[in-house]
């Protein structure tokens, strides 16, 4: 995923799709899909249910896009994003269960579970655990493809407990950008109240810079040095942003310019 | 599943289990595990949720039972026992995504998931509309191992579409008898509220009936010939009736009494 | 609601309003409360959540809108349009506990319940079934200031039991006249897929028509009388569909023009 | 509520009550009712549902109980229990709602509503955060009698927030004693995994200490002061502990023996 046959670190983009619920639907979907290499697909415990999934499943089949499985606290109301104690084992069966549930839909439709990444609350809460991520880790190596073949890779935060005990599990890990909210001077994510409103320019700036000069800018507008930068890594938008489709456009665009040279 | 090695037709006792919900428990799972064959584990969907299916899971590793998924309406409120319209697509996508994830759980946990049971309203909505029920096959299938493997089996009722459309699709098929229930004189199956109240002696002398002379006994204590008893069969026990730990028992004892010679 | 103090027989515009749910929000209700006169609050069964309602409670109050519950079967995922069986005491407590918690919200901020307008399966149960509208409006008298003062309007479908059940039991009927779906030849009511795709056009020449002429259009764009519009009534408005706020918008313009006269 | 017509302060015993959810149940509701002197009746969030609401308030009535809401946090799936962010505007909407729906309830049966008792995690957090009880009481206020009425009274801990600002807004204040569960040294409520197991001779030693010499037993077995004992108090017991009805038993047999002098 985070590298190309020819060794060139390669540079997705990655949504969140399918964060509808039973009537009600979250986001451009249909016209992100396109524009996108990676489809982080809700599991039905933040957001999504069986149809939800089964339709982002087929969307992103026709578009080419690799589906990975996006799991969260089994907490519609707070669309996952309420933070809350939960035990080793609640992680562990609840990533199992989604992950699962997921996998079954993607399989049975063709595809190929390709990569995990956590939504919201329970996001942060695996980033402050380690022994709540090995938990749910435990749970992605049981649904991975037996040796030889890698395990399920999971997306998340370099330089934090995602990326380190990924490494201890010998799980691949893909570290993430974000390029519609902010950094603060220590490379610190900022959530969307306290980053500025993204532009089409300021993110093309920001996409042209990653990739010619390995570096971002932060929320006063500074060069950012970010060692994944280096590598391959994949840059999540928002695909519940009003600009959603503004932002994807324009983040899609610079990535074909620029990282083709 | 239904036949032993040696030819023999096999009677085994299956119950739902983890039916509980959230806080709230639901019959003697506990109790009842180490006296059945099969274990329909409910998905979530109107029972169940992750924690509950890990330790149903564990408990029926530990107890050498059978592990089945038990997938029902999405429908926690009127616990899956509320008839409404359900599309194919919603059959389809509900099916693989409670049955992936019951998998999910069974395999992580080293078992392997032996059959499929649907429940309360979706039970009877498949039986009576083949169209549904190929839709939930279809997942089935899907998730099924790959030949020269069999598919996974399905538990169901003998004589309807149940088995016929199993038969169609080259899927398994487990006709269950029903001994805590009461069938009319046709051999129609009775609800609880229409059935009589069961006595571990009335379940001791239809089990001795089934596996003697192949038959039953109607609401009415007269002999009834149901075609499968010729077959290896499963009883369905209902784990929530308030007497389900003394009519699990009586089953168990007349099984093994009845059925060894 | 449905009379001015000089006997003119009133028209006014009703729309649901807080059918969002959670993080998920279902249409453009900031624009649509300043066009119409009878807002329909969603209760949390089908649709909306506390501080959903408490918002729609306030914008109503803000555009001086009169303000009804709008209870639904306690069904989420099929947001209230599943139709299963229910009991009247299911019905009876489900009313209560809707209308209840509506009217809570509403005197907290200051203003008075206006009226209860069923949701969707419920509506048509209802409609279909006197036994439980009779269990559903002791609930809605139950709720009604004491006498001498009227008890809470009901709104509904003329010519059905809701007309005559709310005339049994002494609880004003308010009519309802669709113009953004159709009525069949005999004056029946047809589904939105069953209804031509309304234009801003054709709202206004039934708007017209039902104003001066005391009838509206069929499917076939016959003329048709409907017998509740010689006296006072509301027209709903579908606030999900896609055209909603240029439906309101027309409406409102052709009812302030033609019922001036 | 806290003190009988004579001006003997009264000791009161309080159960929640209706906390099973759909098909679950939860505690031996009938057994207890006839025990006890207020019931928490759960109102849907952490636990409850109409239905459940309804025969509730049935068996208080029948048993002439003082019926209270019960209100909790929006969160089935962790009973209320598990802690997360709330705002004022979150807590005002759903204290008005819950309680509204209860009251609507209680009152088209015939009774009043007595008291509003938060449960679980919001007990606490409304112990924590002054401002956050104050929109809570805002709700609760509104939804009292008008003056001279007194207001609904407010059960929760002495010595915290939930008595200081009931004071500071007019609000009767019922403090609660816990006699299955225990204090420390210093009087702070230690949580059931903390507490040792009760038996009905401690119970009956508490209670008979508590009503005689107006001081309680501490973890350590102790003599504890706390100063609330002075006057009127109610006895909170847990209706979902294994040994709910023996305690609840031993409770009112001291209560009667003991008070009566």
């Amino acid at each position: 995923m985070a590298s190309t046959a020819t060794g060139v670190p390669r540079v997705t983009i990655n949504c969140d799709m399918g964060e509808g619920f039973a009537k009600w639907k979250l986001g451009p979907d249909a016209e992100l899909m396109p524009l996108i290499d990676l489809a982080n697909v809700a599991c039905g415990f933040h957001a999504g249910d069986p149809l939800t999934i089964l339709s982002s499943t087929r969307l992103a089949l026709a578009s080419n896009v690799a589906i990975g499985a996006h799991p969260g606290l089994d907490d519609i109301r707070g669309f996952g994003r309420r933070k809350f104690d939960v035990s080793e084992e609640e992680v562990y069966a609840g990533a199992l269960y989604q992950i699962g549930a997921v996998k079954a839909v993607v399989e049975a439709e063709g595809g190929v579970l390709a990569h995990v990444k956590p939504h919201g609350a329970l996001y942060f809460i695996l980033r402050d655990s380690p022994a709540l991520l090995r938990a749910f880790l435990k749970a992605q190596l049981a649904l991975s493809p037996p040796p030889p073949s890698q395990p399920i890779p999971f997306v998340g935060l370099a330089g934090t407990a995602h990326e380190s005990v990924c490494k201890e599990l010998g799980i691949p890990f893909i570290p993430e950008l974000f390029v519609d909210i902010d950094y603060d001077a220590e490379g610190r994510l900022l959530s969307v109240g306290e980053s500025r409103k993204p532009t089409e320019a300021g993110i093309r700036e920001k996409v042209e810079r990653v990739l010619r000069e390995k570096e971002t800018l932060d929320i006063n507008n500074k060069p950012l040095k970010l060692p994944f930068l280096e590598g391959g890594f994949t840059i999540c938008l928002h695909s519940d942003m009003p600009t959603a489709l503004d932002n994807v456009r324009a983040t899609r665009k610079a990535v074909n310019e620029f990282s083709k040279q």
